[in-house]
């Protein structure tokens, strides 16, 4: 088998478009390059939406982010890069991406960006 | 004992119809098919309630979500079947199912599927 | 010694009856019977109250709890009785009790059950 | 369903009497009486054997320690009773019975009886 | 050395009046004895708080919880008085006291006592 | 994709035949039914190995152990029956094969199988 | 009732003196003075032993732990009095007595002591 | 490589100013020392943050820390500094500085300092 | 900085070669490729050693194990082949190499490879 | 109070030196400067040890672990060090010093030096 990893994310219809429902899925094994040192950052990212019409296919989202492995990125660019193709891909009612990154000198970064976080507070 | 799976959910009038409480059943037996590859799927599903004039007899529930051990289901689309099976079987005032699937390609997928969220909100 | 359980419940006056606090017990040693197979059934039982005029004293909560032993009843029904049971011995200014049982065919359930639930949405 | 517990246990035929292999069985719900009280004590069994030509049935060993729930035992008197009972009756190469009681004035008490203890020792 | 427990509270000036923020003190060896029986009690006395013009330094409040330990006390009773007598000697803008008292046949307790709720409500 | 369970285990040349070292291999998604009442069982199987000749490509056991979701077993025949298999197949210096089952009747299951143990007692 | 903490030891009968049997026995709330600075000090004792002709009953042990409490003794000290004063009281065939005492200036101290060594080691 | 720890914060450029988005930074190798007794403190620091126009970068931040490694600061004091020095440098939307105090006499400190808190309130 | 992954090995002399002490380094950043389907694989590497003349400096196993990030290995054969390399470099009296690789299939994996396990035994 | 660190270790003599029994002491709050970087590294000491004639004490490890607060050691260098001065100062029976070094780089260390590994050799 040779899948290639590629940034096209092929969504699938939503079979249940008429009901609000929430899903989360948790990518413990993302790893991209730092744009400083070159070398390998480790994160677990997690997306959580409210689909829309389409949802996303879990093997179209693993060559997804598979494909960052070679690219550069700064954690609080690549959280926001991931939600907006995320966003533009499925047209969620709403969407949250998290990336936990692993601990750099002593530190450990965590990033939570939201796409219509007035979904969520309307429904409060 | 012969039992077989059915998804005939057989309810049993609520003790206390009166009062708004709440009942939450969790399984972390479920096992359906994927429909693309015919491989089996696991997963925990749990059912959170308050219950109308019915609720679920846990016998009757084992054999009902047991009956799925031979089908193939997408994730986002079983736990939307399950709550509406529930939701027609229980009349239920409020009903939440989660299905917390296992693994697969590195990535973890939970579904969380909502019957009359004004309920909640009214009361939040 | 021969303590022998009982249902009477004894309470004693709140020392702080002016203020609004709220005490919690846990009891992760409560058996009853199963009332379809007379088998035995396994629980916590966690009540939580803003005492009213009274509180309980912990020696007869034992005892009423105790008193279940050899009595059949099902999960929804058992946890409201104690419910009722308390709130009319206490008069509490709100309560709720949470039944943990233990696992029965693959399932866990939890019922949650309450008195005056809008003393708690006035204070959220 | 009348299943009515007893002390009488129905072992089975191994199905590996040539093989030495360790079974362990967990029953974290066991509970009987405090001798001194008649209040309930509340403990987790385990038993742990390397059969020999029987093996017990899981629904045997429930009614069996079952049975206990209206006796009167001490900690270290009952689970040396109950290695003593399933010793005869299953004639094990070895077993381990352990008892971990529930906290009793701030105290928590295990036992662990084993027959045969050169078994293990020749085989370490 | 030969520090005396007492019951004075020596708060210290809040060196950051303008602002409301929050600290949590955590005492996991607040001992006492039980009025009843004259056996010792133990519990973990958690206090949390939005200082006013003073705040408590963390000696004078492990002298004032020491006091405690040859006197008898019920737990609803006690975490009441601890909280009325930092309330007296601190002036906070808000305070809670949380007593969690160790297992007593079986039964574990937590008492949650609040000063000025209104504060929280409003900032809810 | 429409891969079909199968018996039939397909090993690989150890790369590394030299050196004694140690596998372990870990499926907590193993389900067989119940002899007796049909019913699906559920457990964790894990095998553990110091490889001879061959060692087993991980898509061939997933195959292997997927065989089993619609035979009836015993806990005890089952785990025998695994190692049975997978020493035939592999021809390992030493093996071990755990089956922890999901809990039946509030009792937890555990089978421990050992091939050849005499190598590791003379490496103890 | 007017329970007095003493440090009389008064053993029972060892109910199954002819087998070699290990009892543990732990108890969270033991609490003394610091010999030099004369404020509390907190720990958990374990006892374990194999019995011999005498076995320890709770209650007196729980006295004979609470009458350290207003007495001041070193950490190494007090975990080798409690041995001496079991063993004396016992005659157990192997005795250890572990006191994990909590933290002071940011050190953790465990004592871990043993009677008659041979015992074990001779059983290993 | 000889790097000096400095109190100065070099801001990067926000790359997504437009999203209000949150970013927690959590730092377990926090270290000053007790200005009344000159010993050493620990603490776990943690940022949590809403961006304006600059981020923090992660190497500034670890050196701003390490800058207080030899001065004396008291606890709810240095937490309110750290807060100040961040927001005047970063100028966020919303932030949080909680700082976790290692164990000093047996008590746990947690002071948690917010600056615009009127932000979040808006969005709950 | 432009560090570089390479396979190159720099030891530095161990400070204190006179006796035997053990080393255990945990790199929870392990990544590979699958030489059967090309994705990328994850695991911890774990080293545990007794140094000979030389030990290993944090930065340079840092670039050996980064440098496997676009290689395709079988986890039995990289596991076998880290420790190769690290015994040549090294000269370790005693050295473990264990592999515990990310679930593939519902499968966990882990790989424990000994280099001179007689020095081990001699000293058990 | 003006205690200054010292690396003069001041044992006092052991209460109970006929008897070998065993003391561990944990310290998670040392830390030390990197050699080749000057900046802070952390750790948790543990120091396990069998005393003979004397023991040590607290306030007197804490100071000399505070002593190394400013040097720079490198991990392997300053586990053996601490070991050979402890050693030194109190000539135990048997000790064991180990550090487990806070992660940098993506990598934990741990190092476990041992003195006189004979006497627990010969003990088990």
């Amino acid at each position: 088998m040779s899948t290639k990893p590629t940034k096209t994310l092929d969504p699938v219809p939503n079979p249940h478009p008429e009901r609000e429902y929430e899903v989360e899925i948790r990518c413990p094994e993302f790893t991209a390059l730092c744009p400083k040192t070159g070398q390998p950052d480790f994160a677990t990212i997690t997306v959580r939406y409210v689909p829309g019409p389409k949802i996303i296919e879990l093997k179209s989202l693993k060559l997804y982010l598979w494909a960052f492995r070679d690219e550069g990125h700064f954690h609080e660019d690549v959280t926001n890069i991931i939600l907006n193709d995320l966003v533009e891909a499925l047209e969620p009612r709403w969407m949250q991406v998290e990336g936990e990154f692993n601990v750099r000198g002593g530190i450990y970064t965590n990033v939570r960006v939201e796409h219509n976080p007035e979904f969520k507070r309307a429904r409060a």
